[in-house]
């Protein structure tokens, strides 16, 4: 029986990784690596083991202790923990000090490229999960309008430029205008800010990266996006279809569908409706 | 004897403007537009009049009646009033609702068309004032550490993406991760947000757009951009040198200097300190 290692960061991604890892037979074991860990990880995997990220040795040693050698990164780690020099062990210092630009995916690549060094492969994030990426279209009851359309094509197109400087992949748009763009303070903040800017009527837009690597930074959502944007009385959740990930999906199309919000999975090839 | 007149935003450029207008020999009038003019505007013009900028053709009809041909577009304007419909009027919204895209330019430049459509002269905001234009260097005894270069150059390199795609000009950076990108809510907004995300030490950087016109959206620093820096405890306040307004330069490097801030009018071909 094969058995898989999960670097779990926040959110339910790990959860529901680690639960279709199980049904497809494999072992799962997980190191936790943020406080707020998902409480449902433990139930769900052989073995989880919490240790800070920035003890970035001790990560390596309890993926060799528990015998994996494909390793997946599931879950957001934020990077704000850079400033925090606490907590920050030798090996982990050696790793961001060699960048430049500490951009997603430099940061990233390093911590993969050492994870290899190590003898580890990293996975593809979306290997177990194809069923929880929709195709493009539209999830909810409510179709956006014909306003809304326009700003999602057009949150689309900058977003994508964002994320091809590697900074954000969100922003919030209403009426034409660009109120808030994601850089290190994530999708959540980005959409409540932009809400906070113009009302009610807010439309939400998160993109894959120009090149995506698919071991990590796939786009996620879930009902703490789709909460973030009902907290500032948005009105589209939009997201890149075909590559996203979209979790919890019939309580979050449920829930969007009781407050007339409409959830787009968004391909700027996609057939309109007129 | 000339006369010019000023459509007067938020900030103390167009005081500054129509002060140099009157060592010029000009007659100076203005509209001002938004309510926390500056209070030493009324000084220094020949005539103000306020109205607020949502009555386009109030302020159309002023101009033409205090007799300029020549207008200029001095200050900040904050993009939010869009979002506020009480107070516009039919012909500000006809303008506003012809442009699916409401970023900067299209704005801006849907207002400066209306004004030649009246037979006004939308003039060059530097015209009269190419000494507020600091040439490329460091214009404090503090100059940047090696890790601060970095980042002024990276955050040039990030703000002027922002500013191609017409979402901001202004991004705050440190130690190689951007923090935060200005969108609708403004620089200084970026700066305290980039600086609030990091702990001391954000790098501050504004830039021109790649296709800058002259006749608006020249990035202005002044008094106020640097207590948003010197706010969150940021130790460099960069923008683009060779096209950049410095408003109330002296006291504003005095101030600088006072806090160990490195200020400093960047090009990315310029010579750096070893």
């Amino acid at each position: 029986m094969g058995r898989v290692g999960i670097i779990a960061g926040l959110g339910r991604l790990p959860v529901v990784f680690a639960a279709e890892a199980r049904k497809a037979g494999l072992e799962a074991v997980a190191v936790g690596v943020v406080d707020n860990l998902d409480p449902g990880l433990a139930g769900v995997v052989n073995e989880l083991r919490r240790i800070p990220a920035g003890r970035w040795q001790e990560i390596i040693d309890a993926l060799h202790d528990m015998q994996v050698k494909e390793v997946y990164l599931l879950g957001k780690v934020g990077k704000g923990r850079i400033f925090d020099p606490n907590g920050l062990d030798s090996r982990f210092l050696a790793l961001t000090a060699s960048l430049r630009e500490k951009n997603d995916d430099a940061l990233l690549q390093a911590f993969v490229d050492d994870l290899e060094r190590e003898g580890f492969v990293v996975g593809e994030q979306g290997r177990l999960l194809p069923h929880l990426v929709p195709p493009p279209g539209v999830l909810t009851r409510r179709q956006p309008t014909e306003r809304e359309w326009r700003d999602i094509a057009y949150g689309y197109r900058i977003a994508k430029g964002l994320a091809g400087m590697d900074v954000g992949q969100a922003c919030a748009v209403k009426d034409g205008v660009v109120l808030a763009l994601e850089a290190i303070d994530g999708t959540d903040a980005c959409i409540r800010r932009g809400g906070s800017l113009c009302g009610p009527g807010v439309v939400a837009m998160k993109v894959a990266k120009p090149k995506q690597d698919l071991r990590f930074d796939i786009p996620v959502i879930g009902l703490d996006t789709l909460q973030s944007l009902l907290d500032v009385k948005g009105s589209v959740l939009a997201f890149e279809g075909g590559i996203s990930f979209v979790i919890d999906r019939e309580e979050l199309v449920a829930r969007a569908d009781a407050h007339e919000v409409a959830v787009v999975a968004y391909r700027p090839d996609m057939q309109i409706p007129a």
